[in-house]
């Protein structure tokens, strides 16, 4: 059976582990601080691939920032990682295989073949972390666009001009239906600046009646967000992944985005494949580009 | 060389015409009220196939209302056509195939094999007439999604609940970026229920700030609108169609856009396929089916 060698590089973390061709973690799960240079990042992974290069077939890449049609480079900067990152020549760091892919459509690809939307061969993963990730599959493939960048959820909550994002934009759905996305509406809500997305989660757990409001608005959000991609995607299922999809109610959401869509019903799904679903996905990807 | 016979079967018309597999229109263009009844639609359609099925290869369909993955059938009800319009059989129609696909498709495709989207591999058609039509091309096909409906322009501009959609939700692109949108905008922004979307043009070509105003407002929700669908698919182009597309200032929102896009830069342009765009695109479908 085929194994790859798989690294999930973000701008805090770095893993990495040994998995086989069908998506279980059969190696220990090594970590590390994300270092501030290229060259503490490069030694980390050169020092995997010293130590496993021989128990494995291929080398599969999860990164942070949008990764070329080739999948050899990252083609975007990324807030969160080294201003030269996008320098690094992957390939450079073995005589096997190496194929790269953003970290959210390796976790999308993750739940196509071993979790919520196995079988489906038209589906949006939605990851709701410190920010919001998007990773596409369209007819059994990870959606890229021209340049490889497809699939950023940026796309407009209000038009006038309420909430800046991240990207520099305003009121995109990363603004709203984010863990910084909660906190903020939560902010706004109970006129607290110091309140935390804990004591929202915390709060309405316990059944205050604010708390319960402030997650309510940033469901609909979701909802609304998700009523839109159900719309232009017609897809068999939404997938919901990320440390804050568990706050979501996917079966009222699944319930308000059908009774208001105007394409075909759709299925909203919390993500199956687990926290190493980036390093799942790219390693499976990796193995699947063996096969030409 | 290979012929079509094609018809655009919208909610108040009815086209058919001939064309030849380079898109040339070679036949009479002949035009009819739609009708209130099924039999009657069907009339239209069997006299013109009786007159015409000699001198074509196939017959091509383009049709307001979503369209099957098997290009057989209408799956959604269509408010404008009569409501046992899905019970259609097309292929009864003909001893020859029969390809039927929703009007917006069909004009995306003519764009893509002939017009402003030609070799461009991904694409987002929006025409914005009264109401608003999508047609997505993705890797050189048309994107259709589980059934058949994808591509529905019924995403949020606000999530406050301002402006009904003939969707039946609310806050939908549609709503603003259509005509009945731009009519709309002019309500609000003038306080005149009676405004007419030509006494917005019309006044803002001869100079009159408020029209410019609400033109502006206008096209602003379509440059919004337009930024999630760049951030969403990473396009080769976005191409605006319909009567009211030539309203916009596509260089304007083209700088807007790619000042704001998270994704690489995008080209917005207006269709180039002409007033039979439907027909063209259903034609040539239909020839293209023919190769299997």
């Amino acid at each position: 059976m085929r194994r790859a060698l798989t690294f999930d590089i973000g701008g805090t973390k770095i893993y990495h582990t040994i998995i086989d061709e069908n998506g279980s973690i059969i190696g220990d799960i090594e970590k590390y601080h994300t270092p501030k240079s290229l060259e503490e990042i490069k030694t980390i992974i050169l020092n995997a691939v010293k130590k496993y290069e021989n128990e494995v077939d291929t080398i599969g890449i999860s990164t942070a920032g949008a990764v070329n049609n080739e999948n050899t480079r990252v083609i975007s900067s990324t807030g969160n990682l080294v201003s030269n990152y996008r320098e690094f020549d992957f390939q450079s760091i073995s005589k096997l295989p190496v194929y790269v892919e953003n970290d959210a459509n390796c976790a999308a690809w993750a739940e196509y073949e071993i979790g919520a939307s196995k079988n489906c061969p038209y589906s949006v993963m939605i990851t709701l972390g410190t920010g919001v990730g998007g990773g596409i599959i369209i007819n059994n493939k990870i959606y890229k666009g021209k340049s490889g960048a497809a699939g950023e959820m940026h796309f407009k909550m209000y038009s006038d001009k309420r909430r800046k994002c991240t990207c520099g934009a305003y009121d995109c759905f990363e603004a709203y239906a984010s863990g910084t996305g909660l906190k903020k509406t939560a902010e706004e809500m109970s006129g607290n600046p110091d309140i935390t997305t804990y004591d929202v989660v915390e709060g309405a757990d316990k059944g205050n009646q604010l708390m319960k409001d402030i997650l309510a608005k940033w469901q609909k959000h979701i909802t609304l967000g998700i009523i839109g991609l159900a719309n232009i995607f017609d897809p068999d299922c939404i997938v919901l992944s990320g440390s804050m999809a568990q706050f979501v109610d996917t079966k009222e959401v699944e319930k308000e985005v059908n009774n208001e869509i105007v394409t075909t019903k759709t299925s909203i799904r919390l993500a199956t494949a687990g926290n190493y679903s980036g390093m799942i996905g790219a390693g499976l990807l990796a193995i699947k580009s063996l096969e030409g």
